[in-house]
């Protein structure tokens, strides 16, 4: 089993667009500084929350550019690379590699249904002979809510055994507990991430390496505060104020609503621009997220130490 | 209403690879030619058959740039150009274009699932003003099967009322006739296409243009037919036929299954060849399957006219 390049709180960062719908490096560029910041313990940037999946792989690969020019460190980051082929799915990771990331998260190939798990090793399997790098650190990503095809825990026993300084961990978004339970029995040492911090104490508590969560883009400092106190008498206290947040965020459709809370409180609208087929949060709604949060005392966090901005 | 670039039989052409895994230009080429000598009336190439959603756009518009160079007539292509973000669905639109295509196959984005009409309708929107072209003649693909978003008639009217000489056409792969049947109803004029030849008769004397039909890559000659008799007595008898073959192979893994039989009927074994995550249809499959065509006496077609091969 391999080293754990990761630990703790991953942040899934939101893409900013600009006007005409492009993405914006530099809101980018200036969100991420922000978010490590404020203690993000890694930058799971092009995953689902990021809209990666409404971005053309050179979309991807310029943002990711843009944000090594500015000096983000690229061991913090975990680029998404997941893409339906294996062409783009390799051409990502490679690109990804040379940047020096910290690893990257890797979705199955899920425009066809039903495929069996033969098949979804073969695909990891020539993705990762493709790249050809023992730099490589693949992250599964296991989001059957938005793939509609999982990654068995068989599968994952598979991918381990063969590609063990390969296959490192996965970032479990089933939203099923038992499921992340039954990789972190089966597969101790396995960097396994429950993909919402209202796992994050059960996690931990059983071996979880921390989480990778959406709402980490608004509330870092409180998810990170039940990881450095997760073996002290107030851990549930802390956690049942993260779930608290997490669920009155995630009552709202959760991208467009995480972009309104980054835009209210930045006092920047245009960060509240989506991509289609996502749509921005109506006014109504946005109005009643933002009282519903003031209702629990939430605000977004300030930076834990001095911003670099 | 636009008018009707495509009718008859169009075929989702298979796409080969090589021994590396590669697309295999030289035997996509051959096989578009022989299957347009066959009687196929368009090809919709870089369909779900044609594992499209396996290659990267690069591959995609590579092999079209080859089948046009060869001297593939554009007019007939269909060539599918759905991506799951705007920038790269615009980019492969355009470049098809560019070639002179007679239309495109267009997926919704199919990553992020419970996206509402409204945010899909602005993809196609975003796409349109992107490619910003009379020339583009988009066919909507709805395969919900797939993509588990499905196009509602709704949004079909409102793209067809919005983009009267762009939105043209659409490939109903929901298996579900009574869809079809709503859509010919609504939008008469509008070219609508069952996604298997199944429903070609019930379609045709309905008002449907033809079909997109995967079981095409190996009975052009007995589907045409149908469409050539639909209004003689014995095109109910035509239909039996096609459905026997049809329900077949389909009891099979679809796209392995028409692999293996190309591979027989061509005495060319690397035609079986399928990218992850497809597997290649077991021998003992292979051989059931072959022996259930025999037993319906079904031979891959001959050449209509002389093969310019």
């Amino acid at each position: 089993m391999a080293s754990r390049p990761f630990a703790g709180v991953l942040v899934p960062v939101l893409t900013p667009f600009n006007r005409v719908g492009d993405p914006d490096a530099g809101r980018f560029v200036a969100f991420c500084r922000r978010l490590l910041d404020q203690g993000a313990d890694g930058l799971a940037i092009f995953g689902t929350t990021s809209e990666a999946n409404s971005l053309a792989a050179g979309e991807r690969m310029e943002l990711l550019d843009r944000l090594v020019a500015a000096g983000i460190p690229p061991a913090k980051l975990m680029p998404g690379t997941g893409a339906c082929s294996i062409t783009e799915s390799a051409a990502l990771a490679r690109h990804a590699v040379a940047h020096g990331v910290g690893g990257v998260l890797m979705l199955p190939p899920f425009y066809y249904k039903g495929m069996d798990d033969d098949g979804l090793f073969a695909f990891f399997a020539a993705v990762i002979e493709r790249v050809a790098s023992p730099a490589l650190k693949i992250f599964l990503y296991h989001i059957p809510p938005q793939t509609v095809l999982g990654l068995s825990v068989d599968l994952v026993g598979r991918l381990i055994r063969d590609y063990p300084d390969t296959v490192v961990g996965l970032k479990d978004s089933s939203g099923d507990w038992n499921n992340t339970a039954a990789l972190l029995d089966r597969y101790p040492g396995f960097a396994v991430f429950p993909g919402s911090e209202v796992f994050l104490l059960d996690g931990l508590r059983k071996g979880a390496a921390g989480c990778i969560t959406a709402t980490g883009n608004v509330n870092v400092s409180g998810i990170r505060k039940v990881c450095e106190n997760w073996q002290m008498p107030e851990a549930d206290a802390l956690q049942a104020q993260i779930t608290l947040v997490r669920k009155t965020i995630q009552a709202y459709p959760m991208v467009p609503a995480l972009k309104r809370i980054v835009a209210h409180f930045r006092n920047d609208p245009e960060w509240a621009a989506v991509r289609p087929p996502m749509v921005p949060l109506p006014q109504a709604q946005s109005q009643a997220l933002l009282g519903d949060l003031a209702t629990i005392g939430f605000a977004l966090g300030e930076p834990r130490r001095a911003a670099a901005e």
